[in-house]
């Protein structure tokens, strides 16, 4: 009866044995090479048209077909993101280049980042106001400088200079973002009469304004050679004052890539991005305390980001392909595509 | 016999027991309260006067009476660090505030930021040129606005609203300063004839030009109720185009502070800094890894930040009042002060 158990015990362990391997590939999943994101916010269906949901699903796919085509040639990972980024940069939808929210005064200050997980080298722009794609202006920061911020007019001219397509501020003008900075003024002129603190938030949050603070665009990929980038590209916050800058073009806090962790672009209420250095830090869980890319990621978006009183999402990809997009929103457009080629992109919670 | 043992064993645990406090206590050193630095890079002894090293000395020792007057009365650690980084604003012989290096332009374009690490509220500000302290700015930021970074004449027109004091941007100039942009732009000029990738680093380092990339200033504090803050404040470097941005502002690089860890404020080359977020890193290797405050910020500054090329130092002090200013160039401007009052100023390397 012992002998039997004991046979038993190690025909199961063998068994376990031969199943490991399986079962760890599909546990570790399909293998991602690209990620996107095109902002996280107050986004519900009931706000929703079929037609709308429909364009922000078109160019979400194409975005992601754009850096996949990079990917699948064989073609760098900042290729990757560049292309995806640009393509909603260039798309009316998302807060980013054309499309762009307005700030108080009327204008659309953008600002973004790139970063290369290989050599950690970075670039960003902030505040600039005639690069018709930033994405493309942070990255000739990092490969055309020693610099890796550059803001306002200053980065105009280095981007001028590298040769990059400059467009009158107007190009960068969309009737639906110019009427949510009449409905934000309007709002916010209502908030100083009742000068009630918690309508501050209820204005930054209005479901009205789902676009007030979020819809910053970003991308994460994984090319055949092993190597992470991750890039995020924004206007801002609807109606934003005094040269705000948020988290997107601040490295470490919206954006981070590192071979030996993952790629990370984030989207949500900046200011709390950036107090909690939300991208370096969940790519420090990884490397020093080892949780997985869903486990740090969720660490912040779930835990210490709402502790503090901030929202907003991130996607993430890690160095052996897998992936997560936290959110603590009613909604986050986003998608990805595996090495296969299989596109899924989401706009809700699920 | 064995009794005897027994009770010999007895008796070596009690002493060891006894002698348990102070072992602890004198292995945790006397307990700092704030520390300041003006600076790191090519400060040689050889390089230096007599008179030079004694204006040097007198004004960091200004600088630590100005924070500890505040902490000694049982003041803020916020006001604290701001007022040891003010004393340093308005003495020329900082890269801060009067005394700022100059850019390519001509002009002078200061960064600050601050945190406080009890709330993990923070304030930054890039890029101004007529506010007279940048670090008051940063914190105005900090706890007058919903933003946490502001840049350039956005940055300017809040510090007024404010009621900060805004001084014609002449008043930054220095003579001294203006021809160490000379000498940068002579150097340069020889570089672009060479055309010689290793002597634009030559160029950068040079020892001619201390100061052509360091001399920012910070201080980090701990106050009597056990709260962090740190702050630092710079003209960035000389000669530096198209609106660069350095990691002084930006949380998490150059600047951070969380009760739980340490505060921190850098001082080097800041493109190193700011792709290493160098602050928040070394916050995250004590709390995720569970590293000393010396461990922590000596892996960042003797081995990822050259490892990548870059070179500066920082200052970081504990929850506990341990303190570390480990750094990697030939010297750094600081001080530190204890409980009871003890100054230590020091410049070159031990």
């Amino acid at each position: 009866m012992k002998r039997l158990a004991g046979s038993l015990l190690l025909i199961l362990c063998i068994l376990s044995g031969v199943q490991a391997t399986p079962a760890d590939s599909l546990l570790a999943g399909p293998k991602y090479v690209l990620v996107i994101h095109g902002g996280a916010g107050t986004i519900l269906k009931s706000q929703m048209t079929p037609a709308k949901e429909k364009a922000y699903i078109a160019a979400l796919e194409q975005a992601l077909k754009a850096g996949y085509a990079v990917i699948s040639k064989g073609g760098s990972s900042l290729d990757a993101v560049e292309a995806a980024v640009r393509v909603m940069e260039d798309s009316p939808l998302f807060n980013a280049g054309k499309g762009a929210v307005f700030t108080n005064e009327g204008k659309n200050e953008l600002d973004a980042a790139i970063m290369n997980g290989k050599t950690l080298e970075a670039g960003a722009v902030a505040g600039v106001t005639t690069i018709r794609n930033p994405i493309t202006a942070a990255r000739a920061v990092m490969e055309k400088s020693q610099h890796v911020m550059m803001m306002g007019a200053g980065a105009e001219k280095f981007a001028k200079e590298a040769g990059l397509e400059i467009v009158d501020p107007s190009y960068f003008y969309t009737e639906d973002r110019w009427r949510g900075l009449q409905r934000a003024k309007a709002q916010d002129s209502v908030k100083a009469q009742l000068d009630h603190a918690d309508t501050a938030k209820v204005s930054l949050l209005g479901i009205a304004n789902h676009d007030y603070k979020f819809g910053t665009v970003g991308a994460v990929a994984l090319d055949k050679a092993g190597n992470l980038a991750a890039a995020t590209s924004t206007g801002g916050m609807t109606n934003k004052k005094f040269g705000r800058v948020g988290d997107a073009p601040i490295i470490g806090a919206g954006t981070y890539a590192n071979n030996a962790t993952c790629a990370i672009s984030c989207t949500g209420w900046g200011e709390y991005f950036i107090r909690l250095s939300v991208a370096k830090t969940s790519s420090d869980l990884m490397e020093y305390k080892g949780l997985s890319v869903k486990d740090a990621t969720s660490e912040m978006i779930m835990k210490k980001v709402p502790a503090l009183g901030g929202d907003g999402g991130l996607i993430a990809l890690d160095k052996d392909g897998n992936m997560a997009w936290p959110f603590n929103t009613a909604g986050m457009y986003r998608g990805c595509i595996t090495a296969d080629g299989k596109v899924e992109v989401k706009i809700y919670k699920e």
